[in-house]
């Protein structure tokens, strides 16, 4: 039996780092992973991640160490996971490939290509040649697209949890030429409120989310140059409008689409069930059955449903995925099982 | 001070119809109302309506008598109002207005004037003829596009909650002949889950709702009709998909429309404030800020709200309301103030 | 027509300010209450309401002006609601009684008579001897069992949320020398979240109330003072656990006691039915039928009702209130009315 | 590598019966179980367990075959799980016994020995005489109390979800002799709605429950029985009070004992960390730390943790587990791996 691999996870405080280290602490290709806290993040005192997250007590401790790359390569770490706002991974990235890590990025930090995409982060980066480097070389993971690339990544940009539910509906018709781009394509996504992460604002309130749906971000949320890159969309063809759901986690997002001419609903649904052959998390329902957010809370799946209108022309794909696990920590564990040549869902099911 | 008014009430059971008598109780134009029960529904021996909704009482009883209509021109009932199903409504309006009186129902039964609208109701009229004159009489009960007819009408069809909040978000960019109709007019609309009636089902259990989100009736919704019909637009131009909140009340609509030439979102903003001067129960909210469910609950108002995009031809409309006042009961009140000459918010503020 | 009664609140920012600022809009002998800011408080520039709760829009502007008692007194106010913490009400109150007001306060401050029970606010007094007079002076606030005083006092120290439901289900048996107190009385209470107030912390992060409960503050809550002393109960005697329920507001509080001697249901009813005959806000429900959270939600009521064991000696009472309502600013409306001689119920049905 | 076990599971379509599904086809040392469905159930025609609940799809199917002893013996089935309604398994565990399959009970039906306790349930056993042998056979499934008797066991009682929580949160401290059992003990439990199953009714629709809490089954509840004769006691030594909470899945249960002695709480916790010593299920809390619903929620676990009044002598204990998976299915597949000599654990983690 080889030797198992050697992780550390950057953010395990967080709500993607923790599910993070849930799924790789029953990977069965993974040493328990080395939990790592900001130097200078001297904290609450917490050094356990169990006093923080009492679920995970009951199965010894889970040390919070404070990040030392001399450290790490001691401890033979070979893949580094940063679950960090988007500042702090756009600061640590660099060195941490300087010192020889893989590493996979859960943040926003790495994956737009285009300036003009990037301006809604407002990065500072102190070397600006090195991050330039490195915006290049980051392969966004989103393993049913970019597979190959992510075996062989140094940097791996894990999309966002939006993007992932948008990006995998539409893939299978941008590419096949059968979506008419010029009418307009819409993406009305709903998510729960983990995705707002874990910081308490008055926005993620129990009493302000509770009873009530809100709209946010309308043509300005960060995901939206994601999802035009990897769909090779410009501005004006996509509208995405996120809403807030009162449940904890998951995303459904319901998106229109005028096709280029009329179809009949069996020729959509091989169009998705070709693209995604062989491909384990992304689960088709056939028409006019659609996925709901419980059918993957919990599981690694993407689901996509669809519904196409009598003319033929309007289609409405439905997309759902749980936005911790395939929107963030699953999908990360994804691309670690690519990048080492592992089945792709080990560990995963 | 004259008399008060007489009003009758069938369907006091039902979410709508509890929400109707607690309205009327405290309308100070309006006698406590006779709740009444289907003659043949002998029921399970309930006869105080706070016997099955105990948060009425404290307050005296509230006896549902089984409907007669001899009986209730004696007590000089003017008004009645039906928050029956559908199949029921069709099949008692008829007699009700051969007795004389104006009726208020606020299902879906008189609402389509076009047959191949009516057509997913699938009606049996046993009066063929009367049921088309009445048809055609009957008046579509939106106070803000239809108050004089709704003024002198004998028979108020109430509208359906989703197409309240779409229509009233919609009418005044038609009127104005500032939608590009041809590009497609999206509604992506999400209600709780009172929306779905108070029968027990698998779809309404606890657990099928809580931490989901579900679209459904995609293409097939009935109160497609509706909008199709108060905003003359054809079955092409507007795709309808509702969602099932894990929310009791309230209904939050999200609509994409293509403009059909860059405007600036204050000549948006003036369109709207211009339609709906002097109309209590819209509020407009001045862009970018949006409404959210819970600033209308418990309240007859239904709000609007938009984001223009930077190349001033994309909009999102955002539009809330209670689908159990605005949406049914309160709009149902606000209809009979207007068919009796009384300012439209009383009792409803 | 008598003038209306001028009145202020400070503190219409919180949950119970607003909710206490709505009920004053309505309140029929009142006029649109003056809305207070603290005068250090220049705060986020917000200066009307209806900016921090967009549901109050639609109805004119609620401008929140600096305390200053010279222009309250200009203005005529005759009485002013404290809807601030505990330590600011503390502060705050001997100044607006020196300056000649009647006050009606929503904190902890002035509840407590008993230094022991006092101490676990560890308020800092500037003037001792002030507050030690205004401590004595305060009445309790809870109108079904004070009333005669309330009538007549300068300050009404406005009882806590938990406090009003278990005082309420254990007075009459109390009262009556009937509960056997050495054998201990526990109070289970469950609240909703609007109870820990609208300061955004991970305890009432979205994520960490929904699909949850936690007990909390078990032997060490602020209200367990409060209803020792009214009860006159020793700190042994009742035994308190507050709960926080992933709902926005309501309490239930299921209350145990084991009566002297062994009892039927009809006598224990008839000594509840007795003791709060004539009293509006309290609804007896006939045994075996509960009360529920929803019940009382949005109303002022508090319900009780209870089970009595086959031995006739063990009691389990439930009793229910809106927290924000009965447990907060609908008791301070009582309050009021009875200290201006109008039924209690004015502006509360 | 030995052979793996065959089991089969009747009645998957239920909430435990699924749960129990899940965590079999996940379990190292079985084979993929045989689902049945009732013979005289021929449904609604669903032959795949994933058309019912989706959440299963993408993994191949899952039928659901018509019980047929005969049929069972030849596939090599050795272990029958009943996840069905009480009286299912009263009428059907007499037969698999006797077709000589080791039973695990899901239900109440066979989890009482006293006639006293077991009358609430009415049951009508066609053959007396082997319902009394069976009864008096069939051992009580919880593996904190009676490991040693489950692993030799025929049939198997697995324990009801209040139950489990409120016997292994007294176990230690009865054992101990250190409760005062005469001053009477309180369990106060709240409960997620999955309890209440799959059934659609009036309680279980997502209006009645949502913003609610309700008590129900005060001194009549089923699981009542259970308590009393695992800890031993009378009748009115306990009360039970089962409450419904708005929330899927999960019961905190808060437990009110007297101690006969003044003790200091790291005595109570040696008692507590003592008699759960080695037990992988149980954990522990330090006190004043207790569990919250969400901290086991998806586990096996039991969690307990205590406060103990400044008197020494009033203690409270807060008890939580997921009711689907300690409370039933978990706990199954726990009996399970104490009946063939695998760890606890085996399956779980």
């Amino acid at each position: 039996m080889p030797a198992k691999l050697k992780v550390a996870v950057l953010g395990a405080t967080g709500y993607s780092g923790l599910e993070l280290t849930r799924l790789l602490l029953r990977h069965p290709q993974v040493e328990k992973p080395v939990l790592l806290r900001r130097a200078n993040d001297s904290g609450n005192g917490a050094v356990n991640l169990a006093d923080i997250f009492p679920a995970l007590s009951g199965n010894g401790t889970y040390p919070l160490e404070p990040l030392n790359w001399v450290s790490l390569k001691k401890k033979g770490i070979q893949l580094l996971f940063l679950a960090t706002p988007h500042e702090v991974s756009r600061a640590l990235l660099p060195e941490a490939v300087a010192e020889g890590f893989r590493v996979i990025d859960l943040s926003g930090a790495w994956r737009l290509k285009q300036a003009q995409h990037r301006a809604v982060y407002g990065f500072e980066d102190e070397n600006a040649a090195t991050a330039a480097e490195l915006t290049e070389k980051a392969v966004y993971g989103l393993p049913e697209l970019n597979s190959d690339k992510i075996a062989g990544a140094t940097v791996v940009a894990n999309p966002g949890c939006y993007a992932t539910t948008v990006i995998l509906a539409l893939a299978p018709l941008l590419k096949a030429g059968l979506a008419d781009r010029e009418r307009g394509i819409i993406a009305d996504s709903k998510s729960g409120v983990s995705g707002a992460g874990k910081e308490p604002t008055s926005r993620t309130h129990f009493v302000s989310v509770a009873d009530n749906l809100s709209a946010y971000g309308v043509f300005t949320h960060r995901h939206l140059g994601e999802m035009a890159e990897q769909l090779q969309l410009t501005a004006n063809e996509l509208t995405f409008t996120p809403h807030l759901l009162p449940i904890p986690r998951g995303i459904l997002s319901t998106i229109y689409v005028y096709l280029k001419r009329p179809m009949q609903a069996t020729e959509v649904e091989s169009c998705y069930r070709e693209f995604y052959k062989g491909r384990r998390f992304v689960r088709v329902f056939g028409t006019p059955k659609l996925p709901e957010i419980q059918f993957s809370l919990n599981t690694n799946y993407c689901d996509l449903g669809f519904c196409l209108a009598p003319d033929g022309q309007r289609l409405v794909i439905v997309s759902c995925e749980d936005n911790l696990i395939k929107g963030a920590a699953g999908q990360a564990v994804q691309n670690m099982n690519l990048m080492h040549g592992w089945p792709e869902e080990e560990g995963l099911l």
